[in-house]
């Protein structure tokens, strides 16, 4: 059995500790092993002395180069990460090309932002201010690489995807990098840790592949740990990493919501758009996807309309080992995952009726019985969406949404999504410009980003669950209050921002 | 004696705890006392339940309008002010003047910023973007007010101006605040209060006057907590505040440094801008800014003329009670200043020589014998200042400065600010444009505001020591990790950031 190596402090290596298997969520079979057990003070001198240092020596424009040879690496090896993601994440095709795909265009972005900004170590922040009684004493904000470790923690989920947009931005911002990808689904990481490791400078990248070990007893105030994952690591972070003054990033629990405007009849162009939006989140990475559609409002009279047309588009979906071609939905990730999912659901069934899918009982084409971690789309209806805790107070990570009725109040539906105590994105759609206006002034504070569906961008959305590199991902309170992407934004995070205070020609000719 | 109330829940109250006493520091007079017992959770409640609403009501104009009145209220009682900070503060008229004319200066800035953003609600962040296939599907980033409270926590050196900058910052924000000022030096912040309370709508300031009690407590994910003062508070409230998900912004510690560039002469414009610049800010608040300069850096040939120039500036000043006119600096804010400062020079006097002043050994005027908390001006020399740990280590938080020799090379200056571990500020003085680029290269990631002088632009500067309301204030590492001010960034601590997708033109109509 393959032990996988990480790439810690300019060698891979294999880990001493003891061995944890991978393995395929459609059949069980162990597909590789890790171990724990590495020196990580090693790795954190690392990328300290050289890391750092080989960073520092390039431009924004010289980073972007890096990046760009990441994505192209991607695109070359993109029929084998496939591969490896079916294997090991429960993947369809579809899915993997989405985390894949998804890995490469931020890089690609990051790429061309690197480029933009040019043959400089600095970055402007703003214009040139006055701060004196003549134009001759002045102030320039500035962003400058913070000097430390960049310590990334990804989610199962995405193991392309989220190593990339942590490390685009991060690379870019001029911080070396330690990334941990999530154990269960390593496989993919650790193929892209092969493929960016003989591209990039000494000591930028180091990927850890395996258990975390001591990782976070190496931070310290000038490092930055952005996390992915679930409220109780967060939650352990927050303690562990914040009490060192480290800067921590936290992207966590979320319950998103849909809201279909009372404008909207469910037959249109808007709300056709709302309902294929609502079905790809729950099916898409078999709703694994810290951004897809949990908790759904339609006007009590379409409830039924939007239910029936909801069940056409999920009612049919082949699921079981996405190895078979005709398989549309995958297992999930783990057998703990399959575990909330059903405490997750038996809450929810308790306090709502069951429009589709029961409580996600299925039987998995081309499995053999009893393996594999799977469940069927589930579509509970709640009569009171407001006062339903379990459908407010936790995040079911799965192929699981509930719908509820409302009046079509715009004020009712963003106090809706504020019942979820902070999410990454939530969405409405109508073409009524007032009850949008309405919606976003109330929703917007508690949501890290707002799709607004309506007939007539609805022939080229990518859909609420989809995260853009050039809009920010993250979301207050409860979806752990961070910020990533977003174009330069997400390199602030890896930045110190401050303020030059003297000769305005001084200042004009330091910035370039 | 009077018992000062705290503005509390729509109401002034007195506290019903132990009293606590507020001193004169130079007499060690009692001028008033203080209480503890409010009932803070309905101070909660209130700014919850009413002051945000109250808030959310009015646009940017408007809460502009609001701080303008708060500014004008301050000029008006002025002069009443400035007794106030003379008995309770140990304030010269001049320190006191900086103090509060500071706090109108900040004020008076957000209102003309509150009146530049204009009648919305909505911040625009950068501009509209495309993220789809066509320009009819755009992004566009927004800020709107968090729905929480700001909880301000104020250093006893600045109590105008400490409260005034982070009030503007989060009414124009919109978000309601409880502001507690340090309890020691609180008459001037309690006068405030009752200045600023027929000014304001219901519940968007409330004020408490006198121990913190069960303010934390009350803390959630959705609320922003403030707080400027020492490092072991902050330790503190990092593990109690953010573990709640809330916002935390914090200015602690600094060991600010001044470095006299190597084509700089002592006797040049330049050169006696900065032994100037060193002087007020050993003087100044006597030394208690947590900007002021603690590490100075001159080259070796120079260090005994810049010290001789200095001590020609602080040798003659005349320290007693700042309510004889004569007197230039008074006395430390407390007897625990006092002695914090006594260990620390303590520390220092064991690790350099002695400049001038000794250990800060003086007798001032117009104090009966053996009262107040008095230091005098101390100037030390470290012969290897980047190996002296006591001088890189420990704030010593009063009129104390360490000079050092190097050899005049831009990257030695730019490693001995980063030997400070991050600071609020620090400062060059240079001519030459090269050097000048190397040091704020290397020092940038190390302070949150660089300092440039120069000869062209030393006639109007206001030095490194004086925060501007356009400039941002805070600084990485031992300084906290925080920032504030900095014009329209100082309001972001305070909104969510959320990224708008849809259609283009109804994002561009919700911008207005």
């Amino acid at each position: 059995m393959q032990l996988l190596s990480s790439n810690l402090a300019g060698a891979w290596s294999q880990g001493s500790g003891a061995k944890t298997a991978l393995v395929n969520p459609a059949t069980e079979a162990v597909v590789a092993e890790v171990a724990g057990g590495h020196d990580l003070g090693a790795a954190f001198r690392y990328a300290r002395d050289t890391g750092a240092n080989e960073l520092a020596a390039l431009t924004f424009a010289q980073r972007g180069e890096l990046l760009a040879a990441l994505a192209k690496a991607i695109h070359a090896a993109r029929e084998e990460l496939i591969t490896l993601a079916i294997a090991n994440g429960g993947n369809t095709r579809g899915d993997a090309k989405f985390d894949i795909d998804g890995g490469a265009v931020t890089l690609s972005h990051y790429a061309e932002l690197g480029a933009s900004l040019g043959s400089h170590t600095l970055l402007g922040d703003g214009e040139p201010i006055q701060v004196g009684r003549t134009a001759r004493m002045g102030g320039q904000h500035v962003w400058t690489s913070r000097r430390g470790v960049a310590v990334h923690i990804n989610a199962f989920n995405f193991p392309a995807w989220g190593t990339c947009e942590k490390l685009a931005c991060a690379l870019l911002a001029g911080m070396p990098v330690i990334s941990k990808p999530a154990t269960a689904t390593a496989l993919v990481a650790h193929r892209l840790a092969q493929l960016f490791e003989p591209l990039l400078p000494k000591g930028v990248l180091q990927m850890l592949i395996g258990p975390a070990g001591t990782l976070l007893d190496h931070v310290t105030a000038h490092d930055v740990v952005a996390f992915t994952g679930g409220s109780a690591t967060a939650q352990m972070l927050r303690t562990k990493v914040l009490t060192t003054g480290a800067r921590l990033n936290i992207e966590a629990d979320s319950l998103n919501a849909a809201v279909l405007g009372p404008d909207v009849e469910v037959s249109s162009e808007a709300g056709l758009l709302m309902v294929a939006d609502v079905a790809r989140d729950m099916t898409q990475k078999t709703g694994q996807k810290c951004t897809a559609i949990r908790r759904v409002l339609v006007p009590e009279a379409k409830v039924a309309e939007f239910c029936d047309a909801l069940k056409d588009r999920i009612g049919s979906i082949v699921i079981g080992d996405p190895a078979n071609e005709t398989v549309r939905m995958g297992p999930l990730a783990t057998a703990a995952q399959l575990a909330d999912l059903k405490a997750g659901v038996a809450r929810l069934a308790a306090a709502t009726d069951s429009v589709h899918g029961g409580t996600g009982e299925v039987t998995p084409l081309g499995v053999p019985p009893g393996k594999g971690f799977f469940v069927g789309p589930v579509l509970r209806l709640a009569r009171s969406p407001m006062t339903c805790a379990p459908l407010n107070e936790h995040e079911v990570f799965g192929p699981v949404t509930t719908v509820g009725p409302y009046s079509g109040d715009a004020a009712f539906a963003a106090a809706f999504i504020a019942k979820g105590e902070g999410c990454l994105v939530s969405s409405a759609y109508s073409d009524d410009r007032d009850w949008v206006a309405r919606f976003v002034t109330a929703a917007a504070p508690w949501a890290g980003r707002l799709y607004l569906g309506s007939s007539k961008m609805a022939a080229q959305s990518p859909g609420p669950g989809t995260v853009l590199p050039s809009l920010v991902h993250g979301g207050p309170g409860r979806a752990g209050g961070g910020e990533e992407l977003g174009g330069a934004r997400g390199l602030h995070l890896y930045m110190q921002r401050t303020a030059l205070e003297g000769d305005a020609s001084v200042l004009k000719s330091l910035i370039g």
